[in-house]
Order: C-alpha cells, then sequence, then structure tokens
C-alpha cells in the first residue's frame, strides 16, 4: 500500500474464484462490495491479477510479468515459492535485476521457521506485551497489528533502498525479512539497555508510561477524564501543580520511587478535572496534554488543519479513510483509487503482455 | 540511522559544547563514554559534525556541506530553521536537487502546531492508548516510542522514493512529515473503521488482544505462565482445550459476547500450565503460543538462529544492540562503528570540503 501511495503501479496476485484471503474478513460485518472493509482498507491504489499459481498456464503468465517488474514481493511460508517454481533463483532467470522481497514469520532457519506468523504471537513471543501496562496486569499486548505493519515498513524501505542500488550499479537485490526481526529491531532501545543491565524492565505498579522512565511519566485520570505527563522535574512538577507533598521526593529518586511519587500525583489530580490541570501545566511549560478517544479528537481545529482523511472509491462504493502521511512538495499524497475487484485487471494485463512482448 | 544502515553517509550537525541532548539522556545511569548507552544505541554508524547555527561562520561551512549533500533532514519547531537560513527555500538555492525533509510534531497549520512533539503526549492525543489493555484499565500507553519509530519509518520511505524520483526526472524534493499524521496513519485499520461505523472501539473487558476482533483473541493466565490465542473457531477451540462449557456459545456470538466467553476460557486454562496448553493447542492446529519476556526468549534455539545480536563499537566503548532487521543477498546489514563522539568529525570534513570546493 505505501509503495502505491509513492507512486508504484501495484499488481496484486489473487487465486482464482476467492482471491486474497482478506476479501472476506469482515470486522464488524462491515463490507464495501462483495468484499470487506478491511479488504478495501489495505488494497487501495492495486491492480488485481488472478492466477492460479497450481496451473502451469498461469504460472507461465505470472513468469512474463516477472520477466518485465521492477519488484517481486511474497510473504508465503518458507519452501512454497520455491515448490511453484517462483523463488529468487528461478526468478533471476528470468529478471537478472530483479528486486526481490520476502516477509516470514520467524526468519528460514531454526526451530519455529514453521510456526504460523501471526501478530499476536509474534509480538507475545517477542517480549513486547512485558513494556505497556501496569505492575499487575497481565501482559498487555498492542491493540494494533504492530508486527505486521512494522515488517512492511521494512519492506519498503529495503525495496526502496536496492532500487536506489541498482538505478546507480545495475543490480537487484534478494531482500529477506521477518516479523520477529522487525519487532527486535522495534525494541532496540529497550533491548540494547537490556543486554546490557541484565535486568529485565519492570512495568510501574501505576499509570506506567514506560518501562524505564522516571515518574511523572504516564497517564492520569483526574475528576473527569485523563491527561498525561511527560517528563519533567518533580519540583517543577510540585509548583505547577500546587502538590507540596511531591516537594518532599528528591530527583535522584524520581526512579526508584516512581510507585510511590504516581500514587501521590494520582491522589492530588482527583479533585479537579482534566482541563484545569492541562490548563496549569501548560501555563508551567510542563509537558502534558488531555488524552483523546478519536471522537473527541475529530472535533479538534488541530484535527482538521491535518486533513487526514480522504475519500477512496466511487459511487456507492466509497469510504473515508486516512491518507499517507507524507507530504511532497506541500502536496498531500492522495489516492482515490478503490481496492480492486478480483481479476479486474487480467484483460488489460494480458493485452499489454502480448503487446509488448 | 536506518539510512546509515542501509549505506548513506551520515553526518550529524551538533551545536559545540554539549551536543545532541541524547547524549546526556542516560537510561539506568548506563553511559559509554562521555555519552549515555541511549545516544551510542541511536547514533551507530554516524559522522559528528560540531557547527554552533549561531554563528554566520558555522552556518556557512554548514551551507557549504548542504550544497554536496543529497539529503538533509531536521526535527526542529516550525520557524527555526527559516531565523537560521537553513530553510528549504534557502537551502534549494545551494543544491537545487536537494531531498530536504522535516519532521513536526502536529503539522505546520493549526492550533498544535507549536505543542511539544513528544511522544507520550502525541500517543494521549490521537487515540491510540484506547487500543490496548482492557476495558477497565486507564487508557494505557504504548511502552515504546511508537510516534517517534513510526515517523522515523516514514521519513526513510519517503526520502528514498524521493532518491529513485531524482534519478529518473532530475529533481528534488521537499518532504514534511509530523509525529501526529503518522501516528493516525499508524491506526489506519482502526480508524477506517470508525470513519464507517462511528462507533468507538471497546477493549474486551478481560484478556483483550484487539478491540475489534472477537473471542478468543488475547493473552490467558494459566496455572504458571501466559499464553496467546488468536483467531480460531469456537467449536475447535472448545475440542482442542476440552472445554465443553465453550462448545455452548455460537460462533456468531463470539464478537458479541466476547466478554463471557473469555471468562470461561481463563477458568479452564487455570488448572494446568502454559506449555500443557500450548501443546494442546498447537497439535490441534490452533494459533497459540507462550507468551515470553526477553529473558526467556534469549533461551530459545530459535532467537540464536536469528543472530539478531551485533557489537557495535570497540575497546571499552563496546556495547550488544540489535542489527537492522533487513538481509540483502543473504547477508545481514552489519553496522559496527560506534556513534561519535561531539565533532569527531570535523577536521576530516573542513579537509574534503576544502580539497573538493
Amino acid at each position: 500500500m505505501r509503495l502505491a501511495d509513492l507512486g508504484a503501479r501495484v499488481i496484486k496476485i489473487e487465486r482464482p474464484g476467492k482471491g486474497d484471503a482478506c476479501r472476506q474478513l469482515a470486522i464488524k460485518n462491515l463490507w464495501l462490495d462483495e468484499s470487506s472493509l478491511l479488504f478495501h482498507t489495505i488494497n487501495r491504489n492495486k491492480e488485481s491479477f488472478a492466477a492460479d499459481l497450481k496451473s502451469k498456464d498461469d504460472v507461465e503468465i505470472v513468469k512474463r510479468l516477472i520477466a518485465k517488474a521492477d519488484v517481486v514481493t511474497h510473504n508465503f511460508r518458507p519452501g512454497i515459492m520455491e515448490k511453484v517454481g517462483l523463488d529468487y533463483a528461478s526468478v533471476k532467470k528470468l529478471n537478472e535485476k530483479i528486486i526481490y522481497a520476502e516477509i516470514s514469520g520467524y526468519g528460514k532457519k531454526g526451530p519455529w521457521k514453521n510456526k504460523p506468523g501471526q501478530d499476536l504471537l509474534l509480538q507475545s513471543l517477542s517480549g513486547l506485551t512485558f513494556t505497556s501496562g501496569d505492575k499487575d496486569h497481565d501482559p498487555v499486548p498492542f491493540g494494533i497489528a504492530i508486527a505486521d505493519i512494522i515488517c512492511g515498513t521494512h519492506l519498503a524501505q529495503a525495496v526502496l533502498a536496492a532500487l536506489i542500488r541498482r538505478h546507480r550499479k545495475g543490480i537487484g537485490a534478494f531482500i529477506e525479512l521477518s516479523l520477529l526481526e522487525s519487532l527486535l529491531d522495534f525494541q532496540f532501545e529497550l533491548l540494547t539497555t537490556y543486554f546490557s543491565s541484565n535486568q529485565l524492565p519492570e512495568r510501574s505498579k501505576h499509570n506506567n508510561g514506560h518501562t524505564l522512565l522516571s515518574a511523572p511519566y504516564g497517564i492520569y485520570k483526574t475528576a473527569n477524564g485523563f491527561i498525561s505527563i511527560a517528563m519533567v522535574q518533580l519540583d517543577k512538577l510540585s509548583t505547577a501543580l500546587g502538590c507540596t507533598e511531591l516537594a518532599l521526593f528528591p530527583q535522584q529518586d524520581a526512579f526508584k520511587r516512581r510507585d510511590e511519587i504516581k500514587k501521590v500525583i494520582n491522589h492530588h489530580l482527583e479533585s479537579q478535572p482534566a482541563p484545569y490541570w492541562v490548563n496549569k501545566l501548560q501555563q508551567s511549560g510542563v509537558w502534558a496534554t488531555e488524552v483523546f478517544n478519536w471522537s473527541q479528537l475529530k472535533k479538534e481545529d488541530a484535527y482538521a488543519a491535518l486533513e487526514m482523511e480522504q475519500i477512496v472509491g466511487r459511487g456507492q462504493n466509497q469510504f473515508i479513510t486516512t491518507r499517507c502521511p507524507i507530504r511532497i512538495n506541500r502536496k498531500k499524497l492522495l489516492a482515490s483509487r478503490a481496492a480492486p475487484s478480483l481479476g479486474a485487471d487480467n484483460e488489460k494485463i494480458t493485452i499489454e503482455l502480448n503487446t509488448t512482448a
């Protein structure tokens, strides 16, 4: 999706009949046409070519497509592409300068190589679930498919870097990524601290914001609504909040005694609502803000100023989604073309192949 | 860091005397040399050029550097680079084909443009803190600097894409990103569902794994240790766990009655330890696994097989960190060069400028 946002022509190869399984994966029973809203969300601005990788004829057509492509990506389990004859070694014979990028769950060696590469399982194995939430909470997974997303961004980076190298040196590239390696890289700051200290990070008892940061870093409940407070010296915070008890803690104890300190702040903030505290804190130059859900965020002029929403699709198949976050030369990168129906581009692509062969 | 991992020569411009503030930002009081381990973690494989942007002479030298550069990036607040005379319009006069990329906190228009662009505050304003944790938990921030990291990956993507365009068309680019836009893009699946349904996502009462997914998706406590269970039909799960009570829930209620269903699973799993359940579930082909912290993960052969750790630095200034998650042509991208000391490369770079002017 991101490569298409940035201007690439992206052709999705799908099996005839059912297509990408994600077409049938509906969330909250939201559908757009014969495919789910979720499928449409992820597949804007792509073409669809239906081909059966179990049919020799179809594989031949896919090979002719690859012969003219700049980039091939896939995320089959190890061994599948070899079986179909579309692994890197085979594809390189058709197109020597191809950039070939593949994502596995856990790398292609070692005892986990055939485990299912599913986001929650990856979060669970990578240690990530011990970084969020409070001490007495069970491990807390990120409520967003972080392994899928972060590995996808790494793939885009690698593909783009390889294209630059090809421009310069005229050579292709074989790129390998895995969800697990991407999640470990994602935790690089915490992991490097762990490698050096040999101490597992501990979530604070209350208001955990980051396992390695001192009080007050975290989110706090007020008389009405929540606020977050980032890094600030305790004496400055004490003055800003008018909380004398806070001033009794020496700054050097801000990490060691963070549970106690956060409890004092919690208690103090109970007396007034969120806007009252945020106003006081911001006036004193403390990094603090309200905690919003999307309904609250959408009401803010600051949200409107971003113009972050775009309409994708046409006629009855329209929906609102976010746009690419990148602006180039002051222009937003918009992509109003909806996800394709299954095989929508077979005819066009077949003609292209036959006329330019 | 990622651009350096991928082969770019990266020169960090720092103020003389103190340098990048991150040099003094120590976590758990971990230092390597005169700079913190955290600074070293983020700045491997870069050069340092000390220059005072308040001095005209120094700005002139920086301009000469930029005249020869491919890319300039910065994350000053709106207005600062204009004041120094290093904004895009000024820099373009020195180097017409420059790729100039800047990150702000909240975009450059609207009432939030001067708010501090700090990770926790961005998480709090973007709605993200209502996606993780259980229903009765306060909003839960991600325990990793997700806004900083995800926006950094978008910057790398945009810069690489612009370099490709420059190769093709001979033109530069002005790239603008903000932490807030990147965090909204990061939530694109959930946000698109919200735009369409107008319903805020609700965290499940127990074992929340993803606000929009049905039971059993989540992490569960066992007699000893935790396990995670991803998407699976309730009847299949019932058989795999030997939990007849589960079979009483029709599949179509798996979202609506997820609190009840998860409670039943919770109760059932209390009787045996994690490996017992994972074994049973995996034998039935259910997507499930143990939940590890890093100490447990490090003991696994599967972790060793990834060879994810690298040693950075030399002599007494060595430390272990993760490597770039990308492999190209079956080679890991390693970067053993430590972060530079402040101004370490001034002399070399000055000579380069003078000999090639």
